[in-house]
């Protein structure tokens, strides 16, 4: 065990500091190695094969809504980002702009897309003409650019992987459904696939996204007490279509101007798993989006018939489940740290003994509970055990955020949670961008969102004690 | 038939201007559509989806063969790029450079990657240090940018999409063995699946990867008589290995060299499929990729139960390919040649008479063959009927490129064939690289490869008249 013991010490306690905790756990788990781009990384294949089962479940969710997939250049020539005011405002202070194609000066400076409605407008322009073309439902999976100024792996990086849909509709309540549609699209993929609760809400003006009528927002809460915006979803109203000219021609043979939005997760996911269920020993991932479900870890292999039935076992669960056999001349010992890091859901313990009684040791990452099971149950009892792998890391989630979180009624309340308490502060707002900015500046809070479930914490502001309706949840944030 | 007719007529004949009749194809099919972007286009979901498919499948083929996917960053810095010399020359005269990222000069430029070798050299560094971190077996999908002068789509454009596998291995025996084996994965692929027929062999030194020791190339013959390179593998030796200076231990303790190498088909293979299999209907899609197999086209289907009858006969289909059925108001005529500009490898008419008789009529889109089929055979004769148009699609380019295959044992004979007949041109070549430049300056035909398969046509070489041992493919190329 003096490995094991090696590998569990080589990671910082998450007590000690959470921020070093997370980087020791995203390389030493091998999801990302930093590039010789500063703010770049490299995601390699452990970590990229979690994003490749996101992007699986996820395309299977936006096609089976209708959603069809599509491919924009990277580029934006400077003059398209300007046509929507707020929107260019928002984004080309941290564009990474391209001058030269190969020794000539450009006539004009193309930006790697940050986001791209103004593509797609461009596009739109082109395509619609008449009611019968609407509704366009598009997405597309790609990576963008933005030039931030303090980055770290998975939650903030220059470039970052993600899908942006944009769909076009005919009216504005067609299009806000649409909006409300992809948001709930997300919680469920967070809850029930991530085992990540998050709260579903709509961002305050100060917050919105730029050029966005409203913006929809799921957040999460990681287990240091930040809150983490996880995905959004926006309603556009016809701005963007009216800045770009879109118009169709409606039933009535009359000119009319469609409605817009766009919604977005990211590779900030994978930072969201990681900080909602990791623990002193690594990685804990959902069984959803595990690169490797299962791991068999035969027992005393040089015992005769000990790899041939670790073997049988693996072939079996093969066909179920992403499995895999871990034959190599490493320790059990070095076995368990290195899966425990990689977080895999189940471990499979198989030896002499077992094979004797025709059983194996189950053994589950989230709760490091064993349970014994028959050899000739396995194919049955794994699925159930990985559902209860998902279980039991959303309860823990959901238990960890419902403990953390705080309501507060007034200034001093909040100011004190913000400062002893990490987690969300649920507290009234009367609406006034100035007590927002207030909140940030005295308690160090920012609104995380006004959530669709409301609940009268009390009648005041909890800022400047005028009347407020609306509940918000605060907190720190990445 | 009316608007059948007119659709018919929206495109240009191949025969009077093939250049004409690929862009109305690109345009008319929905599979692409210009950019603001010069040189970049837009794929639209159509056009998408046919990626995705032939993504998918080669994706298989890939982890099959043991290989893992990644992401790299999209930027290369500019010292970086310097460090192989041949890799760079051959690839900063088109790069794309960034200068600023938001208002701030960079301190150094970078340029988005044309391909990323030296990424993954630069990362490989990094992780490898023992024989046991050795082979590594790394693919990306990815898009790439090189600044070209003139463009068209899916064949050169200045944003194209990709896969670039990047291996690195202990020997050089092996590193040789996986860039064939790559090369077979793309042969077998674009037969099989694409029904595209393809010459093996490798590149004269002349064509080159720009780094590598030995390219190998797949090339295809298109309709107009011009050669299409679809795919390359590139064996590179321990030249990037050793400029970047990874080295490992191994075994014996030593300290030695890896070996290295790189390989990639693009969207360009969309081109290919468009240039093989397309007509003046429109485009031919190849069963495995095309992104609805068969369509349900209900005729006289306001008579009663066609509607009914159509839908199920659809949903029987939905099972087993990808169908769709067309409900619309439009006419049969005006469906039958969109489908067919569509390249719908299937088509079914269903109206009343067939009800009543049990059956539908099935139309193969390579060669318009009609055959009656009992609905309750459906679903055993589809996917036959899908393979024997597989089939006939692929017979019929191999005839194509049989017949369009000359051999020249003379430069005169060289320059009259490039003159007078489109094909491929073979011919025996004494390895001098002027004799090549002279063939491109004289007959205007640049060399496509060393086939593996070698037949001697003469004893002397087709232009200087010296000793001669290799036959090559000449040909003019997209």
């Amino acid at each position: 065990m003096a490995k094991n013991d090696k590998m569990v010490k080589a990671i910082t306690s998450m007590d000690e500091d959470f921020a070093k905790w997370y980087t020791d756990v995203v390389s030493k788990a091998e999801l990302m190695d930093y590039s010789s781009v500063k703010g770049c990384m490299i995601i390699r294949p452990y970590g990229w094969a979690i994003w490749e089962n996101i992007q699986k479940i996820l395309d299977g969710m936006f096609k089976e809504t209708g959603h069809e997939n599509v491919s924009m250049p990277m580029f934006i020539p400077e003059s398209l980002l300007q046509i929507e005011k707020d929107h260019v405002e928002g984004f080309a202070p941290e564009a990474a702009w391209i001058t030269h194609g190969g020794n000539d000066l450009l006539e004009e400076r193309l930006c790697v897309r940050p986001t791209s409605e103004t593509l797609f407008c461009d596009h739109y322009k082109n395509i619609i003409h008449s009611y019968r073309d609407l509704p366009k439902l598009y997405n597309q999976w790609c990576s963008v650019v933005r030039w931030e100024k303090t980055t770290r792996p998975f939650l903030r990086s220059r470039e970052f992987h993600w899908q942006e849909g944009h769909t076009i509709h005919a009216t504005a309540e067609e299009a806000q459904a649409e909006t409300v549609q992809m948001l709930n699209i997300y919680a469920k993929f967070a809850e029930e696939f991530l085992a990540i609760p998050v709260i579903k809400g709509i961002k305050t003006e100060k917050e919105r996204f730029a050029g966005a009528v409203e913006t929809y927002t799921i957040e999460a809460l990681m287990h240091d007490g930040k809150a983490l915006q996880s995905g959004t979803s926006h309603f556009f109203g016809d701005g963007f279509a009216k800045a770009f000219g879109i118009q169709y021609t409606d039933k009535e043979n009359k000119l009319s101007t469609p409605f817009q939005t766009s919604w977005g997760v990211s590779t900030r996911l994978i930072g969201a798993i990681i900080m909602t269920h990791g623990d002193d020993n690594g990685l804990v991932l959902p069984p959803a989006v595990a690169p490797i479900q299962v791991v068999v870890v035969p027992i005393a292999s040089h015992k005769e018939g000990v790899t041939e039935k670790a073997t049988e076992v693996y072939e079996g669960l093969k066909k179920i489940c992403r499995a895999k056999i871990d034959n190599s001349d490493q320790s059990p010992g070095w076995k368990f740290a290195e899966y425990e890091m990689k977080g895999v859901p189940l471990r499979i313990e198989i030896g002499p003994r077992d094979i004797e009684n025709g059983e194996c040791v189950v053994v589950r990452r989230d709760n490091r509970e064993k349970v014994v099971v028959k050899l000739c149950d396995l194919e049955t009892e794994i699925p159930k055990l990985l559902n209860a792998v998902r279980d039991g890391m959303f309860s823990k989630a959901l238990e960890h955020r419902n403990s953390a979180t705080y309501d507060a009624k007034t200034l001093d309340e909040m100011t004190k949670i913000a400062e002893t308490k990490p987690g969300f502060i649920r507290a009234m707002w009367c609406g006034d961008r100035e007590c927002e900015e207030k909140l940030k500046e005295v308690a160090g809070v920012s609104s995380r969102c006004i959530p669709f479930e409301q609940e009268a914490i009390s009648e005041t502001c909890v800022c400047c004690g005028k009347k407020a309706e609306k509940m918000l949840y605060w907190g720190k944030a990445y």
